[in-house]
């Protein structure tokens, strides 16, 4: 019989207290002493204990009462609420073309942004500078003192090594391959450091806060120049054995594999990314079109040419997409990036070729979060570390529990 | 808090501790209460008490003890083990040509075979009919009496409802598709049914017995006249949000997608399939084969022509498995079925062929399960419920965790 972890002393049965009452207190949101003890199933005197405990550490504070109150008999109850902002995360994203950071308390509440344009593609060194710099920026705007950081996560194109931390292979990031890129921020940092593919932290903010929400398993494409994928299934991101699973942009077709392009783009994405789109619609239009973003507004509001060069896109794109479907049957489908600007005309047309495609037909649903998955779901990947943590230092047993409470979007 | 399941009298505690001895003894095959004791963490009355339980109630009994542990002090330490022949499982493999069923007792062991060929492929009833006989004639052959199956598994081609029993779709099976498959045999067999697709029950059956044990993401490649595929992630089947997970058969590569074919296969199979690759090599042989059983041992013997066209269907594979595979990134691809006749040129093509088309090369392995994939898979299926439905009887809280280690391969 597996036994409870409920060994050790009057000590340890003191702290798991506490972690059960700050547990409480975060689900609620604030609580009164009465609503812990109806929670937690302890009694008066423990949950004092407790809420004085974590008064004093700092993670629990007295909230103002409302005036409609009182008066009352004898002193008023405390209401207790947690302390949001006792501690701070940062989520980045790194791309080719630009860094974004965003900051949030330990609610998951976004209290500073900063957006920086990569200037020199092509020096691997400067690029991680950009990376510390745009961590500095947006830290001093909150201001995040030292000490207050509770954890950093970071996203990053191309196969990567979560567990250790590694680039394992970035096309997009000229020299990037191999970077020890949790190590080299660690440096910057008085925090744990987590690095992930960017289209796994983009799906785990569909499944946060996006358009996947309560899946059991969906499938991301984020598709922009670069056309990459993710995976959630069994309520999870599957990484895959070598942390390549998704990697639909180098999905090749061909009945001989094309040998491998000067800008490091796969087979699928150099045939479908919008670098392509754009290209087509100005080889239709004898280069009518400025950029890309005006391509994909004018196929939104129906110009035809601009419609042609997304729909054949869309049929190239169903192709590789089918057998990656048949993979997974997944409940869901969520379009993410920059293709979004082009509205419903993509879901109906890719959901028009892949129904001659599949055997059976996915839902499919334009992302909603814009140029913000990324960095929401490193910021989720960094909170649920800080949520462990946190309650790592009152009952280690706890910590899994939480961690996968977040995974599936309960806490906080 | 979450709370134990330690609520209730004494009687509640008697049979949560007969539930404990009971895996205790199935987890070491016999055990003297002494061993029992320690396993269990329970005094020896106790043990002795719930012991006594099991043995009235059929689940356990005295084991002979070898001489050489007498003579001794006293009255000689009963040996207890599991009388694993208390109750049967039976798998059923159906197919358009065979039905396949075996029957095992309650520790896996198979006790009896049978197999049967379809003479009338068009009739649906027909084929149920056979799948019947077969079953009886399996029971009889052991013989297991009436109230002493306690599940029966069914793997069947196709899509298919597993929760509901349910029958989807299978282009190979005329007349079944919508067949309520639990239901229908549920009126011949005395306890549950439970309904699979037929590769699923063969993936399953790789990490319980197979090339693919211990594999936390596996992909199976079933390639016979058909090509199935079945996905296992985070150590357990995925299904699929409508049961169509892994059909990599009806995967279509070309531009303009084909026609359905009279014969119900998938666009991929009916150019990979055993029947193509057979045609194949009499088209480049002026008609030198037999059967496609020829051409496969052929091709493991070093014949050119035979080689040809096994290495063609590979190639075709290949495109249709490589972005099937960047969706799993799985840790191993089993390759089973008719094309493992082959042997290891299939491995050596279909290997070559996927390095020219995947980020990452997978690890490639044969299956050695040959033609009772299908049937293990269904036994540990009906093994699974059977463990469960046991425990049940004593303490419902411990199911889940039972069924969850047969999944496992810790039980039986």
């Amino acid at each position: 019989m597996k036994q409870s972890g409920l060994g050790g002393g009057p000590q340890t049965l003191r702290l798991m207290n506490c972690a059960a009452v700050l547990r409480a207190i975060r689900g609620q949101g604030s609580a009164r002493a009465r609503e812990l003890m109806r929670a937690t199933g302890l009694s008066r005197p423990t949950v004092t204990a407790a809420v004085d405990q974590l008064i004093e550490d700092g993670w629990v504070e007295e909230a103002q009462t409302a005036d409609h109150d009182l008066p009352r008999m004898g002193r008023p109850a405390r209401v207790l609420r947690f302390r949001a902002n006792a501690r701070y995360v940062v989520g980045v994203d790194v791309g080719p073309n630009r860094v974004q950071c965003s900051a949030a308390d330990l609610n998951g509440r976004i209290v500073a942004e900063t957006r920086l344009t990569v200037s020199d593609q092509s020096d691997p060194e400067a690029l991680l500078e950009l990376v510390t710099t745009g961590i500095r920026d947006v830290m001093a705007r909150v201001p995040i003192p030292e000490g207050r950081l509770a954890a950093l996560g970071v996203g990053t194109p191309g196969v990567v090594d979560a567990r250790r931390g590694l680039v394992v292979r970035a096309p997009s990031l000229p020299g990037w391959d191999g970077l020890d890129l949790g190590e080299r921020l660690g440096r910057h940092v008085d925090c744990h450091v987590h690095v992930e593919n960017d289209v796994n932290l983009a799906v785990m903010a569909e499944q946060w806060s996006g358009v996947g929400s309560a899946a059991d398993s969906l499938v991301l494409v984020q598709w922009g120049a670069r056309v990459g994928g993710a995976v959630l299934v069994h309520g999870r991101l599957h990484q895959g054995a070598h942390g390549a699973a998704g990697e639909i942009g180098f999905v090749e077709l061909a009945e001989e594999p094309a040998a491998a392009t000067p800008d490091g783009l796969g087979p699928l994405e150099s045939r479908v990314g919008t670098s392509w789109i754009l290209r087509r619609a100005r080889d239709l239009s004898s280069g009518g079109y400025a950029d890309v973003g005006e391509v994909l507004h004018a196929a939104g509001t129906g110009d035809a040419t601009a419609l042609r060069a997304v729909d054949e896109a869309c049929a190239h794109l169903a192709r590789g997409l089918a057998p990656f479907l048949a993979a997974v049957d997944p409940e869901i489908v969520v379009l993410g990036g920059g293709i979004t600007r082009a509205g419903d005309v993509v879901l109906d047309s890719v959901s028009r070729h892949l129904a001659r495609r599949t055997l059976v037909a996915p839902i499919l649903r334009l992302s909603t979060l814009a140029d913000d998955a990324v960095t929401l779901g490193a910021l989720r990947l960094a909170l649920a570390d800080a949520e462990r943590r946190l309650l790592d230092t009152y009952a280690p047993s706890y910590s899994t529990t939480a961690a996968e409470e977040i995974a599936r979007g309960t806490l906080p």
